[in-house]
């Protein structure tokens, strides 16, 4: 971990390992665009019949090799892509990535991964590069063929149409229940260079730490080395991504991607100073963005729920009994029936195998105290009420038993969540 | 662990703690009735207007003082009637039960602990026996002081109806969401004396191992030195109770607690040997039917999904991976809409934590193999959809890398379940 005490406004305000205030202010500003908002990334979405109804390949590519990094699902049972991408991003150096929607390309044995390797090939030659610079991920229905006669003229077309503005219609190929695409881009300086940072995600339904059903491609101009790069994206994963949770379900193909192809022209990045601390920043705002994107975007989801657990002896057991919180059925359904039933909240934090002292819990949602001394405060039910039924609901547990904190991110659980996985393969 | 391999079938045939046969036969007969069905029990349920519309206490009472044991919630947040079971059954002799229904005395402080030594207080007066020989148990509503006027009048109430037929009145009254009253009875012969076995429960939502919103009651005349019946009450607990999910919530109330009068004249239980055996048997028999009626009763709940994982190294791995299945919402809609979904079955026993070779695992819903090494077989979805509208539903998952296995129980999640919690309070 490196430490970095990130608040999410334009200015960051970077904190050492310690704790202690370095006075770094990092100035993140937002940006238009996702993943070809910065220098040389071109990327593509096109339809090529694998799902019924709407795009269902893109195609992200570099103008040059860049530096490549991924963290991938801890699921025992991973997808084909991710065997592919473990290896050839795990190399270092990426150029393409190419993204599969509505077939997982996962339980597919031996079949699988050769397919998978197929589409990196044609990729690569399409391109006229390096097949093992080529990723490849995919999402959707496990247990079944891709059906590569439909898959490979796809990949092909979509290489065809590559632009610079391409960004969107790659974000929107790789939806599959998502309800909006999900992109993000910032700028920041980095040695007096202004580097852009974009990404892109897909993710609804078994969202969960570690990595659910959760694809994220992020793509910049910073030139980096990429053991950096690599402890960048690990870091800001367990902070953003890993911090999302939709149904607790860890999926078999989840990955994020990020690919930096230093045309910002930065002094190259190799050490854990300054300019690492800015980088380190702008991803985590460009990841945090996405990760609370894909959290309101939960199948069926109304709402957007931030938990955030204070008071905590370390930060590992705020981010557990924080889970705890987000993950229980019971706590994002009353949030869904806008009920203040801060006993489930008190409930939930109980069950986390996290120690602590119930009887110094206190509990708000929003700004409204609901719970003091682990007990019931005084508070008014239409007040709660209202705060509860709008699009964004914050539950802070205060346990006030130590100093450190935790915030992570989900959405209620509804009627059309139910509906939407009763019967997904149909 | 005693190791015992109870099938469940009317006839048991018992292993040894090493696993190998030990040739002892217990017959197990079920008979009508629950916590009544045993020589020397009365119960009552009565309304005293906790809830608004049903019977909300229960009392049960054996008409000599009994052995007694409790097993309680793993939940870091202890409800007042757990902490005075704790203190009461824990000193090992109780001879009545008093059950609320419709609020848990939970998150209410040093109030609640008065209330609830003051209900022991109340129905040892009433009945005339020791108050510590009283145990106390509560469910309902979170954080919100029991109304004391109506429950102290409602527990004087219910003494004074006890009869050796309550018992289905008891079951009855304390049910909360709960759509049918869950008892069972059985009787086994110990050393040439007829025992019964009988018991209540109350589960739906929230239910989970470790105790979640559940109660149990047990009450038998067997005779059996409290330590023993001790044990025995935590082995069954872990393997039937502890085995059911319907949300994997763990409240702050749940128990089960059992008492045994001794009054069906068999030799003192005082050693593991056969009697115990016969003992346990019967005793895991009335869980087993009892968890199972909890888990069909999930709220919301239209089935009962019965998991097991075989083909394990250990009986921890194979639970681990049940429990991991059992708990994925993907698996349980996919179950309500009837959709042979094996991709999510394949992939929450991926992430459940438990290392296992996907290549060698096969899955079936019923005696239908739908996954075969890890990939799909060649099965009829007509005849999956078929064997998936049953109101039971067996999932298993042979993993094919060792020898252990373990069963757990569930039920689907439907729109029901989100309709009832989103407005529990209300």
């Amino acid at each position: 971990m490196l430490g970095l005490a990130v608040e999410f406004a334009d200015s960051f305000h970077l904190n050492n390992p310690g704790g202690v205030d370095a006075g770094v202010d990092v100035r993140v500003s937002p940006v238009d665009g996702g993943v070809t908002a910065a220098r040389g990334m071109q990327a593509s979405g096109v339809f090529a019949g694998v799902r019924k109804m709407k795009n269902d390949i893109a195609v992200v590519y570099s103008e040059i090799p860049a530096v490549g990094a991924g963290v991938y699902t801890t699921n025992r049972v991973k997808a084909a892509p991710v065997l592919v991408c473990m290896d050839h991003v795990g190399a270092g150096v990426i150029q393409a990535i190419a993204v599969v929607s509505g077939n997982a390309n996962a339980c597919t044995g031996e079949q699988g991964l050769e397919d998978g390797y197929a589409i990196t090939e044609a990729l690569g030659r399409e391109l006229g590069i390096d097949p093992a610079t080529v990723a490849y991920a995919s999402t959707g229905v496990i247990g079944v063929r891709l059906p590569m006669d439909r898959v490979i003229p796809g990949i092909m077309n979509a290489a065809r149409q590559l632009a610079p503005d391409g960004g969107h219609a790659a974000a929107d190929a790789i939806m599959t229940t998502d309800t909006f695409a999900k992109e993000c881009a910032v700028r920041v300086e980095i040695g007096g260079k202004e580097v852009t940072i974009g990404g892109m995600a897909k993710g609804s339904g078994m969202i969960h730490p570690n990595m659910a059903t959760m694809l994220c491609f992020v793509t910049t101009d910073a030139a980096i080395e990429q053991p950096l790069l690599d402890t960048a994206l690990k870091d800001v994963t367990e902070r953003t991504f890993n911090c999302i949770t939709v149904d607790g379900d860890t999926s078999t193909n989840d990955m994020v991607i990020a690919m930096a192809n230093g045309l910002a022209g930065n002094d190259l990045i190799r050490d854990f100073g300054e300019d690492y601390a800015r980088f380190a920043a702008a991803l985590e705002f460009v990841c945090t963005d996405l990760a609370k994107k894909i959290a309101r975007d939960g199948e069926g989801a109304t709402k957007l729920i931030e938990v955030t657990v204070k008071g905590a002896r370390t930060a590992r057991d705020a981010k557990t009994i924080a889970m705890s919180i987000a993950e229980s059925e019971l706590v994002k359904t009353a949030v869904f029936g806008a009920d203040a039933n801060w006993g489930r909240i008190m409930c939930a934090a109980g069950y986390a195998g996290v120690d602590f002292e119930p009887s110094r819990v206190n509990i708000y949602i929003g700004s409204l105290q609901v719970a003091v001394n682990g007990m019931s405060a005084d508070f008014s039910e239409e007040r709660a009420k209202e705060i509860l039924s709008a699009k964004e609901v914050e539950i802070t547990v205060d346990l006030r038993c130590g100093f450190e904190k935790a915030t992570v991110w989900t959405c209620d659980l509804t009627f059309d969540y139910v509906r939407i996985n009763a019967s997904y393969r149909s």
